[in-house]
């Protein structure tokens, strides 16, 4: 055996064999037609190529171990009776997986920060009026008083049922379908049906019920790609889907920049560009996710761009998930067209896709905890069904909702009423901040208004909105969602959600902003 | 190029990848030294490796998507308006992940197989004399009444709040912690320490609530091991821990066969042989989870092997989940020991130990959907925490079971009659088996009894075992569950579950049990 042939065999099993291989013949082809430096030019590249992995190798794994260690601080006692048995082994701490270690960190997106600090000092008039104000929490209270009325009249009849409908208590307490009550999907898909205009009937069957629209959104992304896999979102977009899709489910999120001068609509133009990059980078995109009327903007899809984005996922061959969750809480001119209208009448391509629901925003009840997966795909609903086993429906919850919502009355009334009052709420809110100079992105729906607040700027960057949104936080102590949150990429938007206020609050916001704005502009 | 060495490289392309390539740099030198056949000696593999990788590209995806059509039958109608638009593009259809195609295929295990042919005919006294009984499921209707008692004379006070106590609608409606309001956390680890017999205070600040135990068991999964990782578990074991563990989670189950010969104990020796020979094949075991008192077994571990877990767990630095789901519904002389009380003794190693309860079992509430993990390790409990916005429980659910778990008397009332009724029960049912000649294994808790019908298979193997779970389904009508669905090593072993029957339906189940027998032992 000669010198030149000894390092390359020593070394060649501590490399990730995949890649290596076909890497290393064409250099040695090169190397073996020339008449010299066969040892240096086959050595040189190897030993090269095998510091840079170990030197990837540590710089990798090692941070990893380091916060596991450091953070788990426990004092090691040993102690008594079974110290015999206990004493010997290491002393090695037990670590969390890999995969858990972020998502034990401590919450680094200022839409979390947000939340967290409004826990710790809420804004109470009589009992703590100088606390934070909620205006960074998309929930809804405008309409409780109608819920509460319900309840009150029908709680322990429909839980308990009354009279000859008395089923006791095994319709409660026992296993029911993970996925939910066959008579609770009647319920949602019928309520749907209405919210959504009465213009596509929702089939049943069709449901799968989930513990919240969060849930849903995970199972469908465990459903649709596989781990590395992406998603193309137009951006901005909710900032709890990069929990919802990568945390567990290990799906990436590739934004598609949607920009003011466009209302901050979708732009045929730029799906395809992130499309294409996405493909050069090696990434596979297994879908699209749009929230329609879009969080946190505001703005609803017409149908030519639903006709496109159907389009666009065929010639693709990726899924389209339509994130429906504030459907019924519009309030604007435009008119909101749901993907299972389009689909319905267009009659084709309907397996690729999926429909997220819920009766958090719509119905003001997220501490119920009802989200649903509408679906036309036989495989995912399938799938869908049995994973439902990590996220159902508390069966009293069901029973309760199966008799509110099957009280077309009220369910007509309630929904006519939030209308009005969500319109009533949003000219006041935007009407305030109009008499600041602070302009919204034009919207139809949700529950917030996306407000340009860069003329309060002194630079165009995410740094200087960061520090306007602290100003707002711990200065005029409310609390508001900033667009980096969002994946903006034009910096000075926020989020401002305006249902969590009553109307006599909406005075007590302005002024808050006002002092902020005036720090910048006096003349306010 | 001689014909001894072309045979050798035709055939390398035909493996995987991975290996391929360092394959080819020993025989790509071998030629380089060598003075002829270069050009062929390095282009003829190369090219084939690439063909391969071209073969093996096409060869993975396309069964993939062939079953994903087959299964997605819808027909393809171009229609009205958009046609132009939504006609062109490929007529792909949309297929599933790849991770979610298993979950979507039909139910393969006898103990999925056997639910779901009980749902399509379930047994009624009355209206469904000749359908199947329920003897698969581990759900507790015994003390039904005692809730359902306490619920008809307190619901609407608890839900709602009676007098000054009524804080409205909002407390149930609005978003809330999502790993379990305070208040609930409080009750719930206040009837932990009940239920575990008041020798451990469990401290709520420990405590994660889910949507279920099977939630539960998955975050922890996820937070403790990386796919691929994996969990020794003690067999028999629950046919669900497949699905909650390998399904989402990924991580492998490897199992410690426990014999008759020791009751079906946990045997050290085993468990040491289990992990030696998982390292050899590279699997990282990450933990242990056992369940105590055991499903299906029904036995419970004592405290010499709660030490030697302990001191395993240590040696080995890997995590021990402890399942006590159970723990309350114990009816025999056995001590039950929660391995919080072992840990809080020994004030040693608490950041590997997590406990896994619920009030599915001991509360005989499923359909509530109320899980929790108890963990000493910070970072599991900040991981949990917010993993809970997959799996949170409804508030009114909340709401409803901090007023019923408060009422100290009602739980210590419920818990003794639930124990009283649960030994009488088992008595019963064990003594219908013995006249038959079946005999169970010792147990002194759960739902079941892991009964021994070696005797009716002609040879002693799974198939026959099967056979038997077949005509017990399908001739006697009663759905039981297999030991194979439990991984149990020695064929002929079945779990019955008693606790959805009522007392007058167990000589019903003995009589049917009797048929079978009959036909193997005529004299019975």
């Amino acid at each position: 055996m000669t010198r030149s042939q000894s390092p390359e065999r020593k070394e060649s099993p501590n490399r990730t064999p995949s890649r290596t291989g076909m890497r290393l013949i064409v250099p040695l082809q090169g190397v073996v037609q020339g008449r010299g430096g066969l040892i240096l030019g086959s050595l040189i590249p190897c030993a090269l190529f095998y510091f840079l992995q170990f030197y990837l190798k540590r710089h990798r794994s090692q941070p990893r171990q380091r916060s596991a260690s450091a953070a788990n601080l426990p004092d090691l006692q040993r102690s008594s009776s079974r110290a015999n048995l206990l004493a010997r082994g290491s002393t090695v701490r037990a670590h969390v997986s890999a995969r858990a270690s972020p998502v034990a960190k401590p919450n680094d997106s200022p839409y979390y920060i947000g939340l967290d600090r409004l826990r710790e000092d809420p804004y109470d008039e009589a009992a703590n009026p100088e606390g934070v104000i909620q205006l960074g929490l998309a929930e809804n209270r405008l309409s409780l008083d109608i819920i509460e009325a319900w309840l009150s009249r029908n709680l322990t009849g429909s839980m308990l049922g009354v009279g000859s409908d008395a089923l006791g208590l095994t319709r409660l307490a026992a296993y029911q379908p993970m996925d939910g009550l066959m008579a609770f999907k009647v319920a949602m898909a019928d309520f749907m049906t209405e919210v959504m205009g009465r213009t596509v009937p929702f089939d049943p069957s069709r449901l799968v019920l989930t513990s919240g629209a969060t849930p849903a959104v995970e199972i469908l992304s465990f459903c649709l790609a596989d781990q590395g896999n992406a998603f193309l979102v137009p951006a901005p977009y909710y900032p709890g889907f990069d929990r919802d899709i990568k945390w567990r489910a290990g799906v990436e999120l590739i934004p598609v920049h949607c920009r003011h001068c466009d209302n901050f609509t979708l732009n045929k133009l730029a799906l395809e560009q992130a499309f294409n990059q996405a493909r050069k980078r090696g990434q596979k995109v297994r879908g699209i996710l749009i929230s329609n009327p879009s969080n946190p903007v505001g703005n609803i899809l017409n149908r030519d761009m639903m006709y496109d984005l159907l389009d666009f996922a065929k010639t693709r061959n990726i899924h389209i998930i339509s994130d429906e969750i504030f459907a019924g809480s519009t309030y604007g001119d435009e008119e909101f067209v749901s993907m299972a209208e389009i689909v319905d009448l267009e009659d084709i391509d309907k397996d690729r896709v999926h429909i997220i629901y819920g009766l958090s925003k719509d119905f003001s009840i997220p501490g119920f905890r009802v989200g649903a997966i509408y679906t036309y795909n036989e495989n995912v609903l399938a799938a869908a069904r049995k994973l439902t086993r990590f996220s159902s429906v508390s069966t009293p919850t069901q029973q309760l909702l199966i008799s509110m919502l099957s009280d077309k009355q009220f369910t007509l009334d309630y929904i006519k009423i939030n209308r009005q009052r969500l319109r009533m709420m949003y000219d006041l809110f935007v009407a305030g901040l109009r008499e600041l100079g602070l302009e919204c992105a034009k919207s139809s729906g949700g529950l917030y208004c996306w407000v340009n607040m860069s003329s309060l700027m002194s630079t165009y960057s995410d740094k200087r909105e960061l520090e306007l949104w602290d100003k707002l936080l711990n200065e005029a102590k409310i609390n508001v969602t900033p667009g980096s949150a969002c994946h903006c990429i034009e910096p000075g938007w926020f989020r401002f959600c305006f249902t969590t206020l009553s109307e006599k609050d909406i005075p007590v916001v302005i002024e808050r902003i006002r002092r902020v704005v005036k720090s910048f502009k006096p003349s306010v």
